[in-house]
């Protein structure tokens, strides 16, 4: 029983978990050599941008926000955020064009490769010497003025940031990036669904260390949890709040207080941080933070593990193109949730569904169902008697070969136990794919299809990072909890 | 599309109705000389009643009442309700043990066998010469008296219907009757769960003659209909009396306005009385009277049937001793209800359940499952996350050779995918038998206990009546339908 501590233990144990925590830091802490070249590229990004703004005659503002610039950064990490700020004055569409072409102008003079994004608004991701240098047009506003665009906080985050942290609480937020990063629900990208950087410097701000965050998080309870560090609302009102924000964890933006800074984290996220915050501190191990590297499946492996569980293991396969990897699970959500309902109204039982992407050219979809085949027997529910559809239903069942039982009343319904014109679920699938609502960016792609069961699935991608998923979603362990 | 006809095939069709229902009325309607056989068997109990009274000195009157009262009975009928009457100064318990005593008594000096039996409360069933004779104590009161007990209302509905009905009206009952028993509806028994006569009577009364309530009852929706033949309630009170009665079929007693004559109507049998009039109308034959005889299934047929299903037909056959047929077929119908849930809860998919008894020695319960067997691997739910038994769960699970996945968090709770300890139904029946709440009696007989599946089932009794409902059960058709 370690939950229950006695005095000694507490010690060792905090001596165990100060050694990690040591550790962890060591490794999270971005080194001098780091720290220079980050701010040679910036130095030189700056430079250009000050010629590009001097050659258009446009007059703007070069600054690096987000994480650089408020030293929450981990080690190894090569993302900038670069902004560049035009006055208040400037109606939004001119922003938007003029930043992006002053963006790209950057970037081409920086000799890098770059691509359009679009985030809430379009910027330029570039890629420059090792590092991804999100270059983002928005408005240069003061602490305590509002945001006109969504880009427009980054720069208020960053001046909060700064005046709420300690240099020691910038690594207690390193280390609980790093513990997100480790039980994998740091990001706020759909297909994470989890914690933001800016949520994890939130934390620190209001509980004050990594050991509070995890020490707190006990008491969180789902659809139930306010933080609201700045106290713009009334503790009495946090029933309306947790209504109008609908989120299994709420945390009010300091800098705008109608916006909920968790919004993304899903219940799934919020659980595992909950529960892994609790096993940590049982049983400290530096794997929270640095799991072991998942080994990819192979196919022995495969084969054996599908072979004591006796389900069917259904696999569908799309090529598609290059989209935003947002709108790409977000579509492969809805694909999954929709395959899910077709495949149970179909009369099968699924047990497990998931899917795979290298957001490239691939998308896998796995379902695990209760079997390949339905039985032969279906019982079909008619309209209820008296209704009008009543004698259609009978006319068409009475004389029919493919009933077996019925037509028969059962309550207040017609019922026929009739033979299934298909049994097998990938025929089942194919003459009824208009009813698996794909999203839109897969739906063109729809004509890709490929099938799969059981051992077929295995060799659907050759790539290692489908064959460690394909073990994971098996196995569905987690790597510091054994 | 028979069902909007022309004048012309109206015509026709009422040429053929009203031959059809000349030719019922001729078998239904008793004979001279079954008439006069009643009439002697009546005048030689009453005979003997008087002798009872004043052998004893009690004083009571003897009456015949219900359908043969009534002159509603229907040929080849053999029962007849004779009531000894007592004043009603006399108490219920007084009442209750010397009208046993004289009821037996009347049984002996007639010579015939007889049993005491319980309805609302006791009587005595005698069987002499061929007929069988309910005696029936119960209190003598006047038209417009309130009942002291349920038996008493007799006397006053056998007023009732003579006062209401004309001798052609009692006819009509006579073919309504028979519509019903050839519909199998007919009986408030708990087996049937059907239309009594007392309130098919009443619905002659009410519409007027038999084709009257056949047409009416197509705009009859379930529990939405009142009946209020003697207007004891206001039409605006009706959402009121459903709400009370909570029945199908609501028909208020015009002898006791808070009694519903139809409370034993199940939905099922209202449904199929709904509809079998609409077909009748539209398709009108002798069948709906006097369906052909069912066949016994042979095992040929029981095997070609159930090979083209695909499912696992399951037989479980109980040895019982005599009970009650509404106490033990009441407790046949829980348990079928209940051993359903217990298939479901434990992964199978019950297609259909039904029970067979001859209500003297043994009872078989079918019920036809889609499969044999579970997958190995079954998808066991946890506690919720960050609940007390969290810890429990995870030390149970995270180190078990069973678990094949997890334990995991999904949403909010925690999963394990392990494998099941019995796949076989037999098996996981027979382990967990416990779970199924058979009923008082039918546990008694647990012992008894014998399985079968597909082919198995058909030997289960070799009883004739057995093999016949065999054939029902899995064919479903309505012989008046074909």
């Amino acid at each position: 029983m370690r939950f229950l501590l006695q005095c000694k233990e507490v010690d060792i144990l905090s001596k165990e978990i100060s050694h990690i925590l040591d550790t962890v830091l060591e490794r999270v802490r971005p080194t001098l050599d780091e720290r220079e070249k980050v701010r040679m590229i910036i130095e030189k990004i700056t430079r250009v941008a000050k010629e590009v703004s001097s050659e258009f005659g446009i007059h703007f503002e070069a600054r690096v926000l987000g994480s650089i610039a408020k030293d929450t950064w981990i080690s190894g990490d090569k993302d900038i955020d670069f902004f560049i700020l035009f006055p208040k004055k400037i109606p939004v569409q001119e922003l938007k064009e003029q930043g992006l072409m002053i963006a790209k102008k950057i970037a081409e003079k920086m000799h890098g490769t770059y691509k359009e994004k679009y985030a809430e608004h379009p910027y330029i991701e570039a890629h420059i010497s090792g590092y991804t240098i999100d270059i983002v047009p928005a408005y240069l506003i003061k602490y305590g003025e509002r945001p006109i665009t969504a880009t427009d906080r980054t720069t208020l985050h960053t001046i909060y940031i700064n005046n709420k942290l300690s240099s020691e609480q910038k690594d207690q937020v390193r280390i609980l990036k790093q513990f997100m990063k480790g039980i994998e629900v740091y990001g706020a990208e759909i297909k994470v669904g989890g914690f933001s950087g800016y949520l994890c410097e939130l934390l620190i701000a209001f509980y004050g260390s990594f050991l509070d965050v995890l020490k707190a998080s006990r008491f969180w309870r789902p659809w139930r949890t306010v933080i609201d560090i700045e106290e713009y609302y009334d503790t009495r009102d946090y029933r309306r709040i947790l209504k109008k924000f609908a989120s299994p964890l709420v945390v009010i933006d300091p800098v705008d207080k109608n916006r909920n800074v968790a919004a993304a984290v899903s219940i799934k996220s919020f659980s595992i941080f909950k529960f892994a915050s609790k096993r940590f501190l049982a049983f400290p191990s530096l794997k929270f933070f640095f799991p072991p590297e998942e080994r990819p499946l192979s196919r022995a492996e495969y084969l054996s593990k599908i072979a004591k569980r006796g389900t069917c293991i259904l696999g569908l396969r799309l090529q598609i193109t290059p989209i935003s990897p947002d709108i790409l699970w977000g579509q492969i959500f809805r694909t999954l949730k929709s395959l899910k309902k077709f495949l149970e109204r179909r009369g099968f039982r699924v047990i497990s569904e998931g899917a795979w992407s290298d957001e490239e050219s691939e998308v896998i979809f796995l379902v695990e169902v209760d079997k390949e085949k339905l039985i032969p027997l279906e019982k079909h529910m008619g309209p209820p008697v008296g209704s009008e559809e009543e004698d259609n239903f009978i006319r068409k069942y009475l004389e029919n070969t493919r009933v077996l039982s019925g037509p028969v009343i059962e309550n207040r319904r017609w019922y026929v136990y009739r033979l299934r014109e298909r049994v097998e679920v990938e025929e089942i699938i194919r003459s009824h794919i208009n009813e698996i609502s794909f999203g839109k960016d897969l739906s063109k792609h729809i004509s890709s299809l490929t099938f799969g069961k059981n051992e077929e699935v295995f060799d659907f991608s050759l790539k290692n990072s489908y064959r460690k998923y394909l073990r994971k979603w098996l196995d569905k362990k987690y790597s510091w909890m054994t």
